[in-house]
């Protein structure tokens, strides 16, 4: 029987530890999503965004966000709970005892599965600023960000806050991981302005071609198959049989709200434009993939697969709307994607799992989104006073990659 | 004793969970080939392609395809099973219980794993259809290939059909899936018709270099990485000593396959052109994967590595011959690669699986291409009177990413 | 009882499967972080490199490497022990005896994590030789490395030998796997010489800058990501508590490293040329993975952090000091990153470990720097005689992807 229990444990936190090792490849799947997506003058930048990016959400979050958002017992929300920082893990005996209250995973497993979450978070914000923004500013951003302003939220809900104990579910986070990373991205694209040339002075609107598809195609390849970690791994439990059902019906529910996200991206662009718009399809995977991450275990794999489609139609019809009516440039339409289908996917909740209230996920999106924005205003703002935000305009034209990197992403090819 | 069923089944759930992903990352790895292997020109309806045809493989072998190839008791082979579709899995009571009939995993994930597979027999058609095909007719051929035409094959054996019971084998889909992709492929091509270009009037053949080779070769390692999941998952048990081991050794010559075909290209070539052609090499290390593919169990890592590395012999001199002899124009290999090294791979069972005959294996792989080859040919050919399969000369000469999806994959680097 | 053993069994051989399909993966992060450091008419070249030198690793280290590191019992460590070649595993009767003698994992699965060992410390070389290397020279060192010189000093440790009598400790290889990689790069750097151009006659440093940023990124992050496989899997077991709550620690050390590395690169180069050197931060990433490799178990998350971000510092001034001061011209910095950080990776062990001794350390590194370093010195310059290693002048201004392999990596991007 104890060995039973060893075993189990084991088997949970390998589980954890692979879940958390896909989610971890998520940040991979920004960076070359992010560079297709931008001109080859400014792709240096925003690799290099993307790696520092990660290693600062690791590192902070490590330092202050995860004792923030899991205080753990006896230790208040705000001062940190240091216990992994010296190394302690659950202890043989108190596994062994068995019963509801013994610790089932290795907290360090837990720890890396939360830890590549905020950098998730993070990395939405990085393509939406994309092409004129300094990039020690953004480093700067992103500190705060994932010690603070993610975690706090986090905790309302996954730390037992009082977002919990309203009844707002959001199983993986279409909410408090995909929208929050939207809105801190708002507030930022909002302070910075649009790129030099976006809009023209008769109000049309110019669109800059990505430089490299294969790369930004496999980026939403890898985000694809990162996600089954980050939903999989979201049901925490896999060692009995309900558990081990759980987390295969999440893995195919997440398949099917991808594919169904395609085929409605596929859709709308052929009807939209005549034509298979490619930019728009992966942007269509992308939306079935936040829709479904707020519950991806209640539908069946056909509701998942609808679910999907509408949030891939919608997709197509946000990044149109933001680019051309309301004009806030986000150059690869992350806003959209993780923003406005992430709350179309805290609805989407309600449609299947009969525990949800439409008011519970309309308060749980309304509070993240107005910490997270107006938090994220008040920083990008503070950051924009002290060190500016933006590169000058002919840094801007040079490209980004010159100013803050010094070399070419391309050499050879471009020019 | 319950408590170690329940564990059991976790475990193979989470196995068979993990082959799938490793599984469905295979969609990335042909992606990222063709899309290296074409003129840069077309590769934006490369992806697309690729992107399109996994999502629609995926939603039409849920409504229709897992329900044809694994009808499972009490529902006829035509009348859907649509148990999984209403989201029901294993009971508790059920596994527990014990013994041979219990279940020992998640039906979920064995959907989740079956799925994946029809996408890859689909992406092996895609490749060699490049260039110069309209992209819905594509897609259309690709719903009746993942909804009927694979699944029926994969009944015959896979869902204990005639072919099961005559002895055929084929552990994870040499013929099953390599092969009927290419028979599929084929009939498409003999359709379609060579680039314009490709065969000069006095009978010469150009090459058309493919636009960026670290994209093929980053698709090749995917592949090869994912074929672990593929071949390794197909064991479908892992929760004992013997299947372990089973499994481990599936790893085992998979990798030694690959490696010796690898090796078996790299001399072929060297020997055949004086240089180390590196898309051969590459289509070496995916004949020795397709050729070990119909039993990666009972060969020694010996044996292994040399049926790999006759595959990698193979398909050097098959290539030559599709391209220069029968003037079959196939952009990728990929006729050579699945077909005629997968029905090696049928072949080679024989030589240390003692349960298997020539003979079963002959009839086996007449019976899956006449099925897919005639089927597909007539599925085209409708397809070809309704719609066209072929775009116009100019669009082919200008390049099929204008044509059909509007947007350049490399704007900044050509011309 | 004797069902919990085969489980467990079940479970430490998937966990060394799994740990061992990523390391297979870093083969793909090796061969993408080289191809894009090296220049566009080198490119093709290195991507055979580094294919063939995977599938030559496999071939070898089967054949010969394993039986040397992995003597096995009543076998001499000359005379290979061939029970895997010819396809025996461990007996469910040894495994269900329990106890701590019984086989606790399966052996197939054993190999297969090691041979993808050899082909790690291989794919080291390879960056350092680049854009100058006559191709099968490489092949042909390659035979000689992974059959022989590794498999020799990974016995002396790993095998039980007297490096691992003394007291050294390395974990997962920063001395064994990595600074030997380096060592018999700069072995081959050493009688190859510097590439055309890249010091002129009046002593000052040419720059070459890498042709495809982006890739290189992705090779980091698969070489990121393959270190959880790398260390990880290292604990050998997974399946009790204590070995669970080790690798979920191991994995968070990996991850903590490798963002300390970023972040020591990224103030370094800031503080160095004021500007956020992209190559510099995959290599600072890197850094702080082969920091962390020697002991990634007793630092606490914290120190581990600090161990990588040394690392990272490290590597920078490492690289200015190997291509300035020592000219010698390692294209893509392998040799500071696998063998200086790995020197210091070693040191680093005595930081946190109170089991390792200073002495037991340099010596052991002392060692291994020396065989492999003498070996392959002698090895590479038997090969010079013999076939010479370098290409001609003529052809290396054209580029090796001409001359050894007969195509352009983009034939449409460049000229």
């Amino acid at each position: 029987m104890e060995q039973v229990l060893q075993l189990s444990y084991a088997l949970d936190t390998f589980y954890f530890l692979m879940s958390g090792a896909l989610v971890m490849w998520m940040a991979a799947g920004f960076a070359m999503l992010e560079a297709g997506l931008v001109r080859s003058k400014n792709t240096t930048e925003i690799l290099a965004k993307n790696v520092g990016l990660f290693a600062i959400a690791c590192v902070m979050y490590m330092l202050v966000g995860y004792n923030i958002m899991y205080p753990g017992e006896a230790i208040s929300s705000v001062i940190p709970g240091l216990s992994f920082l010296i190394g302690g893990d659950n202890a043989v005996a108190d596994v062994i005892k068995g019963g509801d209250d013994a610790p089932y995973y290795s907290g360090m497993s837990d720890f890396f599965f939360q830890v590549v979450f905020v950098a998730t978070a993070m990395s939405v914000v990085s393509g939406a600023v994309a092409e004129r923004m300094k990039l020690m500013s953004f480093f700067a951003f992103a500190i705060i960000f994932t010690a603070v302003i993610y975690p706090v939220e986090g905790y309302w809900k996954w730390g037992g806050g009082f977002l919990d104990e309203l009844g707002f579910l959001d199983f993986a986070g279409s909410g408090i991981v995909h929208m929050a990373g939207a809105a801190a991205a708002l507030a930022g694209v909002l302070l910075l302005g649009a790129r030099k040339g976006k809009y023209g002075p008769n109000g049309e609107v110019r669109a800059f071609a990505g430089a490299n598809l294969p790369m930004a195609t496999l980026g939403t390849f890898i985000l694809w198959l990162g996600w089954f970690g980050f939903n999989g791994g979201s049901e925490l439990k896999i060692s009995n049989v309900d558990e081990a059902n759980a987390v295969a019906m999440v893995f195919v529910n997440t398949l099917m709200a991808a594919a169904g996200g395609v085929i409605g991206a596929l859709i709308a662009s052929k009807f939209k434009f005549g034509k298979v718009d490619l930019t728009m399809i992966l942007n269509g995977a992308l939306a079935g993939l936040v829709a479904i991450t707020a519950e991806p275990l209640t539908p069946t794999a056909l509701e998942a697969t609808l679910i999907g489609l509408v949030g891939g139609i919608i997709v197509v019809f946000a990044i149109l709307m933001m680019d051309s009516k309301l004009k806030i440039d986000d150059p690869v339409g992350a806003i959209s994607v993780h923003g406005i289908v992430g709350i179309y996917g805290l609805i989407a909740v309600t449609f299947t799992n009969p525990d949800s209230t439409l008011v519970a996920q309309l308060t749980g999106m309304a509070v993240i989104f107005a910490w997270v924005f107006i938090t994220s205003l008040i920083v990008w703002g503070i950051i924009k006073a002290v060190m500016g935000i933006r590169v000058s305009e002919e840094e801007e034209f040079e490209g980004v990659d010159q100013s803050e990197c010094g070399m070419e992403a391309y050499p050879e090819f471009t020019k």
